[in-house]
């Protein structure tokens, strides 16, 4: 059996210790990385192995979670296709261009290692550095998608839907494209060390079940499908699925990561034999010790939390959290 | 037996013609307001009652929907109360001083009567003119609180939930004055004219299911009771609702309101008995007519749209959609 708790929940093995992990734990809140965002930029930092694998080591120390995510960004595979983005503070990632023809689609170099090769030195420092299993991640097509048409972070992604309404033969030929540079970046993230990936479909609850079904799930089927041969764990996360979690995890892949608008009792009745992730509300963070240790309680208490599960939030970390209250979070879950 | 197929709709009775109509319809997307708008403010036109009936009127003539809606916005509400509050254009409700201690609970007004008079006026108006039933409403408490507690529209509701969680007394104080308001404000609606009302909780799918029935479903559930006696029909609107649909409609309501996350084979499912109200994405009448018709095709074949159903979208029409196809929609829905 593998030493390691979270790689056992991901088989669905039983555990002694709850594993725990937060996304966005590398980045964001932590007094080491916002002391190194005074000096660099959030892509120069992504860029630069040595400082990010810094940033991702930060949180293993300091919260003493039982995993180690990549210190990334999703809008770095975009870069490595060609696309122009800025990450701009308190918006998002900007794209001047957004896409909007066939020649756009086009334009997009097809993956290659070499664009990030700054990312396989990472994570051979990391596996180097670290004694907890390291993660890697891809942003999802339909979430690089909406970015890649809005040219920004949207509310209500009207200009994703049109064109994937309107143009089913852009949408599917952008889908596709993106499809299999999320297959090729997971596959060099694989090769070069991670030893479970997660794909992130923030946005994708924005779309009804018919359309997730009809414009997303065939895509994420046969990336999922692609990444079985690793053997590597498979988390497929998204944020507002409630609605359509049965078609989200009818995806061969071994854990589910759901945010906190579905209880993880109804979360688990659909997934069903699958490993579950999540789904602590973030801004349960910034309250007061009793309060988050109470819902903590009651989130553990919906199922049984020592096979088949990792405690996680149901999104990322926000940024005015404090990492001591984290800590303590991550002592008490360990200690049930 | 009535003869609107709205009202017969909401009671649960078979209905020949499906009935339609769209939040947002008054106002937002037509070209009669939009002329109005390059002269008068948001708040001016609802404030002055020849102008807000001129709006509510000219969905029915130009859409052919068979209800209207009291042309309002859920901020005259917390204005009535003594609430500084601008609506900014592309942004939203904006407040200068957003509330933070009991004594600026405290310094809330009660609600009355005549700091809405123009609305009594604007239902008047509209009684005389409209041969479809008048639709009255109100923002949910959560959602108002929202407003008033974060001060601008939020993505993440950190605010808010802040205050729920680390101040229950100011919370709960808060809630109960906006829910004793929001009966008052409804009971003067129906004794001005409005035959149906709805509540909008836009934002409360920001809570989870643990989170909502502490925080929110007890004060829902005040409210709907004491408009019982009122023996109008009582809509329940939320977005991002999947996740606690049950108990969102555990409430003793007549219609349930749902977006298009869910699907509303799997909403019938949960609301039971209770009426159906939605769930197009508003986004689709962006589309081209093949696909709205596709879509609403789809829609309709998921339940039976002919007994206790509204066909509406899942939230309010976008600024951009046009008028024409709005009206064939309506037309085709009718035609089923």
């Amino acid at each position: 059996m593998n030493t390691s708790s979270f790689l056992n929940a991901t088989e669905g093995k039983r555990v002694d210790e709850i594993p725990v992990w937060f996304m966005r734990q590398a980045g964001r809140s932590l007094p080491g990385y916002r002391a190194l965002r005074e000096k660099y930029d959030v892509l120069t930092l992504t860029q630069t192995p040595e400082l990010a694998a810094q940033v991702s080591l930060e949180p293993i120390e300091r919260l003493s979670v039982d995993a180690a995510i990549l210190f990334a960004d999703i809008m770095l595979l975009p870069i490595a296709l060609g696309v122009d983005v800025h990450i701009v503070d308190n918006v998002g990632p900007v794209i001047d261009k957004p896409l909007t023809s066939h020649g756009d689609i086009e334009k997009l170099r097809p993956f290659q290692t070499d664009a990030v090769a700054y990312l396989q030195k990472t994570i051979q420092i990391l596996r180097n550095e670290l004694k907890v299993p390291l993660i890697g991640f891809s942003g999802a097509p339909f979430t690089l998608a909406s970015y890649l048409i809005e040219g920004k972070p949207s509310r209500s992604w009207t200009v994703t839907k049109r064109c994937m309404y309107g143009n089913p033969p852009i949408w599917n030929a952008l889908m596709m494209k993106l499809s299999e540079a999320v297959i090729s970046y997971l596959k060099m993230q694989i090769a070069a060390g991670v030893q479970t990936v997660q794909i992130f479909d923030s946005w994708v609850g924005c779309l009804s079940p018919a359309d997730y079904r009809t414009y997303v799930l065939p895509h994420m089927k046969s990336i999922f499908s692609a990444l079985s041969e690793n053997g590597v764990p498979r988390i497929h996360f998204g944020t507002n699925t409630a609605g359509f979690l049965s078609d989200f995890s009818s995806i061969d892949c071994e854990v589910i990561g759901v945010d906190w608008r579905i209880s993880l009792k109804d979360a688990k009745h659909v997934v069903g034999t699958k490993s579950l992730q999540g789904n602590l509300d973030p801004a349960v963070l910034l309250a007061d010790w009793n309060d988050i240790k109470e819902r903590a309680d009651l989130l553990l208490s919906e199922i049984d939390p020592h096979q088949g599960y990792i405690f996680n939030l149901g999104h990322g970390i926000l940024p005015e959290t404090n990492d001591t209250i984290v800590r303590k979070l991550v002592e008490y879950v360990h200690s049930k």
